[in-house]
């Protein structure tokens, strides 16, 4: 059904190494690419070898490249959360799931070839308590998931004998003041703990998932291993198509990043698409469905309200956002409000029983150069904040989604009003694209956007593919997207100033300078492809490459200069 | 030798059209794209259609895409602006090549074959008198050039009903204040005048080139032409393999757009590889030789000295520009100071004759995230700006090459030591890179440099392929790094909020939110392949993309929506 059972992930000259932590009995998996010597030749002419430390650098691909692990998806990857909530006494496992959709997929016979072969019976939190980070954090205590995100961010810094101010109680107290969370369902102890917020690592989101015109489980599941495997840092499962259920568990269960669902696209897969039939009881169990899975964090667009749609019938392509289309549609057939927004009281009992944070959609979002700035997609970001407060009244961790389509001048404001309206929520945008006229390169338009408004503060970028408005991403179009994403995200750390940020340039840098290609490629964030255009057009020695030739090679020169200087 | 014979650049959708000067005789070749009826359906189920203006776009293209001109590249492209000079008597016609090199390789019988089968006799300023637009536009002379660029840079604007405030006497103000050149050989008709300034559209420039390792004259050409048709807007061609002198002529007679050049790199040619014999006597008779054949600008590293190579020593990533690498090993070697610098008059002396403009190349760019802005690079940078007023003395039109890799939080500081440090000559950058981490990807990490720093000001912005680093690029990869530089452009005039810059945006968007797909991609920077990524995946009805399927569109459920309101 699902392909090959076992999977790996390759990086070359690569091990998978791990930091113990001081607090806590964890172990963060990282990635240690090893270097080859600088090598020089001295007055006598003899062969000087000057190692190079190896570089650490942050590693979103879990145990898939870890060869000491075995792996086999048939029975999901390590749970190495588990223990860490044993400790918990606020926490109960339930003798069979709670959702009503849930208890009927399980039932039913048919299902049975498809289905992931190992249940888990999910936990929650006991009657009354609190479990989530934020929770924490407000209490003074440190999870083991923010002591792990603190070792994750610092990579290479203490190599150099440098101290960050990233601790695990700056984590703590970034997440108790709503600036950062950790989305980490208790339901999902495979992902490993990651943090998202404006003094982190900036992050990348990709999507995933089917729709009724495509893809069955195991395709899915592989362009989600290509994700953790060029760096997503979390992953979004958008299906829309058949057996989302099952697809969604399968991926959860080998999924070691965590995961985001929009639940109103499987909710109105429950009604047959027709949105006039979705109701909040649908809705309602949809979140415990997948809540139980272990999906990290919802993306809910309660943000929306009826008096908001009137403000877009002025605009140049209305609504492009599904979930934001969708409960427009609801709330003119209904004339009712937004049930997500009459709702979100009791959503976020869901989510804090669970530890699931919310991503507060906006379905709003420019769709247009055009549309950007305007009044419907600001007066819904107010509502967003006002949600934001609700949220938090039961420390349930919060995340705001942004544009969309925004002109470069256009891109400060907006990370300006979501800190001040949604008082400073981590923000997560979709890009932005900063023109519309390039369809097939939306990867580059909005790898523009994402860099600056991450550098303004924006904690997570959603990548967008060159498929973006086209049609569904393949396997390539993920690696290209997430990529692009990368350089967005890590051009944002280094103007941030990210503490070690620049090591990894630097070291890259250094081994081009010295033609150690070999080492360029390993440290670059897509060595398959580098390897690649190399080869394609390498005739040379090593010393120089086809771009200049020999005569013309700038860094050759430039080393015979200083190799003379010295001498 | 050179392949095919009729070459052509079609455009789908689109018709050529010409725009008339008022003042001078001029036709300004543009790009219409011509679009469908909005289809509606009325409370009667009758059809209406609605008209779609279409949408003029600035068009790079020249003669082959006009079906009307008869194209063959054995005889080159129409000498537009011949008749232009002809009215000036300041000019004269010589009856044989100045340059030695020149007429050594035109004397030459085995050249035959590749030679370009027609030779014009070169134009040159009369003993006294300065051709230069810079020159005119200080004598308050609005030259032909002038008024096409007026004419080309307002494309939409006037549709719209609107004056912009680029008229020609504006295009002069800021020709003569320094601040945009036209680089407009007299030798070089084939050029359709652009202009290069912070007040005007961004412009692109792309390289072309062989080197010692690869293709020929044939290859060139197509690479030339993929330029044109993706919409580079200046040509560089940076060949350092055999037969330059021939490979250009070809290309030049055949180039609608302002060809540029490093004369540097043929001068080390002429001595077989070897800086030590590189001579201030080679490198005049190359620039004479370049300038007869119409090269409209030329990259000077007169900025380097010999007090700044001791700046590099700290770096990590020394000299990474060719022609700066190669003058500082030959002020090394001869413990002179740079010959480009101590000459530099003189060389103005040259490039007034033939309206050349110079392009001061910086020779100490940061080859590195590390070297961003350091001491090298800007003390380089102060002297170009001496060198700038020494040009300007002359009336020779001065544009200043700047960076490289710089981080995003550093380029801002680069624009305005650049702008103040030359006197507001325009800039004309190297991306920059963002980071270095990502080879392979180097169109999409300097892509969010050059957007960057053209809204900041940087007039022209030279395109990086995927290649980079890596190899020679092929035409895959001349137009990947085009269209990731048109975007960068593109973003950086909707943010800088050029005259009717976002029509494109507008009418692309209304056609994606009305489902009118082919529309949307005529109007995209790469129709060809949104067609071909839209059609790998497609299997709807026209009303919806695979991306989301028929429930999940949102535009198509919000266009419901807006039906709804307005019944």
């Amino acid at each position: 059904m699902v392909g090959k059972k076992s999977m790996r992930i390759n990086y070359p000259s690569s091990e998978k190494v791990y930091i113990p932590g001081e607090i806590n009995k964890i172990q963060v998996g990282m990635r240690k690419i090893k270097l080859h010597d600088t090598v020089t030749v001295d007055r006598n002419g003899e062969k000087v070898f000057k190692k190079n430390n190896p570089v650490i650098v942050y590693d979103t691909s879990g145990p898939f490249s870890d060869p000491k692990i075995p792996i086999d998806i048939n029975k999901g990857i390590p749970r190495i959360r588990e223990s860490w909530y044993g400790r918990r006494k606020e926490v109960i496992q339930l003798p069979e799931l709670s959702s009503e959709y849930g208890r009927m997929r399980l039932a039913d016979p048919a299902l049975e070839s498809i289905r992931f072969p190992k249940l888990h019976s999910p936990l929650r939190a006991k009657e009354g308590k609190n479990i989530t980070q934020m929770y924490y954090a407000k209490k003074r205590i440190i999870t083991p998931e923010m002591e792990y995100v603190a070792i994750r961010e610092n990579q290479q810094i203490e190599v150099l004998g440098l101290k960050s101010y990233i601790t695990p109680d700056f984590v703590r107290k970034e997440i108790a003041a709503g600036r950062a969370i950790i989305p980490a369902n208790i339901n999902h102890p495979e992902a490993e703990p990651m943090i998202i917020g404006r003094k982190f690592l900036v992050k990348i989101n990709t999507n995933i998932g089917n729709s009724a015109l495509s893809s069955g489980i195991g395709e899915e599941i592989e362009k989600a291993l290509w994700s953790y495997k060029w760096g997503g840092d979390t992953l979004m499962d958008l299906s829309t198509g058949n057996n989302i259920h099952e697809t969604r568990e399968w991926i959860i269960r080998n999924c070691p990043v965590p995961m985001g669902t929009v639940p109103i696209y499987q909710a109105l897969e429950k009604v047959n698409g027709s949105v006039a039939d979705l109701s909040w009881e649908i809705y309602r169990d949809t979140l415990i469905e997948q809540a139980e899975q272990g999906v990290d964090y919802f993306t809910i667009h309660a943000g929306l309200l009826q008096k908001h749609v009137e403000l877009t019938r002025t605009r140049l392509t209305g609504i492009v956002s599904r979930g934001g289309s969708i409960m427009s549609k609801w709330m003119q057939i209904h004339q009712e409000e937004n049930f997500l927004y009459t709702h979100f009281s009791e959503i976020c009992e869901i989510l804090k029983t669970y530890d699931v944070a919310v991503s507060i959609g906006d379905g709003l979002r420019p769709g247009s150069i055009y549309d950007a700035n305007d009044a419907a997609q600001f007066a819904e970001l107010y509502t967003m904040g006002e949600l934001t407060k609700v949220a938090w009244d039961q420390f349930v961790q919060v995340i705001i989604e942004g544009p969309g389509h925004v002109p470069m001048n256009k891109i400060q404001t907006n990370m300006k009003e979501q800190q001040y309206a949604c008082y400073g929520a981590s923000f997560y945008t979709l890009g932005p694209l900063t023109t519309d006229i390039a369809p097939g390169y939306d990867h580059i338009t909005s790898a523009i956007g994402a860099a600056w408004i991450a550098w303004q503060g924006t904690a997570m970028i959603c990548y967008v593919t060159p498929k973006e408005h086209l049609g569904l991403p393949n396997k390539e179009d993920v690696r290209n997207g997430v990529i692009a994403y990368k350089i967005a995200a890590h051009a944002a750390d280094l103007a941030k100033g990210h503490p070690g940020a620049q090591v990894r340039d630097n070291a890259l840098s250094k081994a081009r300078f010295e033609f150690r290609w070999k080492d360029q490629f390993d440290l670059s964030l897509d060595p398959d492809r580098a390897m690649q255009y190399y080869k394609e057009s390498s005739v040379s020695d090593g010393g120089y490459c086809t771009m200049c030739g020999p005569n013309f090679c700038a860094m050759r020169l430039s080393k015979s200069l200083h190799d003379k200087c010295t001498d």
